[in-house]
């Protein structure tokens, strides 16, 4: 049996394949890049004409109140909630994970000055840990409030020392697909008096995470990959309940407001997570993010975990069987990663760029990462045959090696 | 010659009477409240469904390249300038008017630590000032990096004392529609050592701003009021060319590192107006910006104020020739007001709702202002007439002494 008819075999045995169809995905397209940017689910634009012609165009400023639109940010972090082991009320769907970052890190050195004064400044990450999660540490240290410290992995626990007020880490790592233990991580970090924030970008819809049953303390993550919600679309934030009453954060904007249309001089929390809300709410983005949730959901984490790591499996399988060598930097365990699998090759670039020309999109992480993320509700055990294949002619054929695909784009 | 007769005259010669087809006003509705949210532009829906379906559906990642996303907020930007009388440089779209304040005054009171160390921390503004203005001090407040002070407006030349930092007013004021005189105000400060903060959110679109002829530091502004963005538009951001090396703000997030996509654990500042850039950009929201901005530029500033002038008085003159008694709180010269008109009322509310049940659009602000915005480029005089006619019917009739119209809502 080739790969081929293997992977067909496969698709017509795979309990998602019906999903495939609910997805806008464009005809010629081998689409592994949906880490980076989700596929646009076909629901998607017509509830986004609902949104712009019916509920703006016709209801005007009513819709506030008669589409809800008020309510959008806890609607949506409620549907967010049970993918990631949360409580409805511990997440809200707002602003872009890298503010959310800000106001979280802010949050959690405020609760830490209130109980230790200022002996813990230290907000502690790794090295190549996704740039925004350690240049949002950055901003808070030019204010004067936050120390960073990286260690490497291994070095972690060893690092949670008596002035971390922070450990911040990203839970499926966005260049290797290596998954942080959740569990152990958070209880090194309580038992040395730190808390944690787990950024959920890479985790979030493509594997089960529980972040009430490690007793994580805050989260964010990101609503444009796993979640499909388009182009820099909202993220979201998730806090602990206990701490919904000593919760601080700077971005003190008037939808944090406990009444917000009272429109008093003076600033008041909103209850819970209702705080961690800043500028009037981005209807159009929040609205393409609840559609892409009620899909994820729908289909069921649990699944698509299973799914993904049958993908990324076979992927490995069909790379042996075509007798492509390439260096694995993902762990080879699928237990142990997310849903991708990254290589790292010197020439990174220009085989992504001669894989693109012939219709398989992965992509490239600077300086010499080829990553290819397995978005399961979509993609088919035959695109994973289709793009081994493709990969291994790029390679034996050194297909890569001509001016055009080393000419480096403004986004790589 | 009735009102209405007056009216068709005046709209049958208005040079802006062809514009108010490129906007997809209801059926029936007299809509004062584009000061609130804008209407629908009819161009919208269809870049909008362009940029889902086609640039991120068919496009996919590549897009962020191919249709130039990634350049969308210094384009958008650009296209913002003019209107507020500034560099195309000098602007940038992004994030909310809220964020984009935080990272301003925080910007402003660094510039000043850095040259005076720690002896101005006051962020000056007025009482009633727009509540998310007052509330984004206040988290800066939290952070221990600054003060609030509220004068009135008479008292703020005199408050202008040596420990204020910044100065933080709305060019025209929510309530009222009262312009404050931008560039006496900021020479003021100027004098005493303080940097300027405009909020343009009432200003832009709807009358003339200078910005740089007024010397200001830093401008905030919203898209979706005279912009007609939609429900939670990104917002833009100002900062004068002569502070763009000194600029540095909290919210470091990669999208404004100087090489977003080299992926190095270290922040460095991308050059300008950049720099504010913090998360992955709003793609669908920055694309209706982009089409609310084209709009409003084709129309032009200088004739959208005229009209919003003429409309504002003519307003006044119906209500006058009906009897209808109110009392203004706006500035009864219109060189002096936005494009707005506010009266004082016990029963705003119940009015306001009673107006809505006419289909007359306005809006009420707590606890007694009842505020008609008048968005010339799609309000017609007759428009004007209608309303006037239906709010002196209202008062006369006391129809606003319903229970049904005495129930707030939860957004009013």
């Amino acid at each position: 049996m080739s790969l081929l008819e293997d992977a067909r075999t496969r698709d017509a045995a795979d309990p998602l394949r019906e999903y495939r169809d609910r997805f806008a995905l464009p005809e010629g397209v081998i689409y592994l890049d949906g880490n980076s940017l989700g596929v646009l689910p076909r629901a998607t634009p017509e509830r986004l004409d609902a949104v712009v012609r019916g509920e703006w165009g016709d209801g005007l400023i009513g819709s506030w109140n008669d589409a809800d639109w008020i309510g959008l940010p806890q609607r949506v972090g409620g549907k967010i909630a049970p993918l990631v082991g949360a409580a409805p009320d511990e997440v809200i769907a707002c602003d872009s994970t890298s503010v959310n970052l800000f106001k979280l890190i802010a949050a959690a050195l405020q609760m830490q000055a209130r109980e230790n004064g200022k002996r813990r400044k230290v907000v502690l990450s790794e090295p190549g840990n996704f740039p925004t999660d350690l240049y949002m540490i950055e901003g808070l240290r030019r204010q004067g409030l936050a120390e960073r410290r990286l260690a490497g992995r291994d070095a972690l626990v060893d690092a949670l020392v008596a002035n971390v007020a922070l450990l911040l880490l990203t839970h499926t790592h966005y260049k290797t697909g290596a998954v942080h233990d959740m569990a152990a991580l958070t209880r090194a970090a309580h038992e040395a008096g730190a808390l944690v924030l787990w950024d959920l970008s890479h985790s979030c819809g493509a594997l089960p995470v529980d972040l009430n049953a490690c007793e994580a303390d805050f989260a964010v993550g990101c609503g444009y990959k796993y979640l499909n919600a388009g182009p820099g679309a909202p993220a979201f934030a998730f806090v602990a309940e206990r701490h919904h009453k000593a919760l601080q954060q700077p971005l003190t904007g008037w939808m944090g407001h406990a009444a917000p249309f009272e429109f008093s001089d003076d600033y008041a929390d909103a209850p819970g997570v209702d705080r961690l809300l800043c500028g009037t709410l981005p209807i159009i983005g929040l609205s393409a993010l609840e559609v892409g949730v009620e899909l994820v959901a729908e289909i069921g984490v649990d699944r698509l975990y299973a799914k993904s790591q049958a993908l990324s499996e076979f992927f490995r399988e069909c790379l042996a069987v075509h007798g492509a060598g390439l260096d694995l930097v993902s762990p080879p365990d699928p237990g142990r990663r997310g849903s991708q699998l990254s290589f790292r090759h010197a020439e990174a670039y220009a085989i992504c760029q001669a894989l693109i020309a012939r219709g398989v999109i992965g992509d490239f992480r600077d300086p010499d990462i080829l990553r290819f993320g397995f978005a399961p509700a979509y993609v088919s055990f035959s695109d994973i045959a289709e793009a081994a294949r493709h990969l291994a002619e790029v390679l034996e054929r050194g297909e890569w090696d001509r001016t055009e695909f080393k000419q480096r784009a403004a986004v790589t």
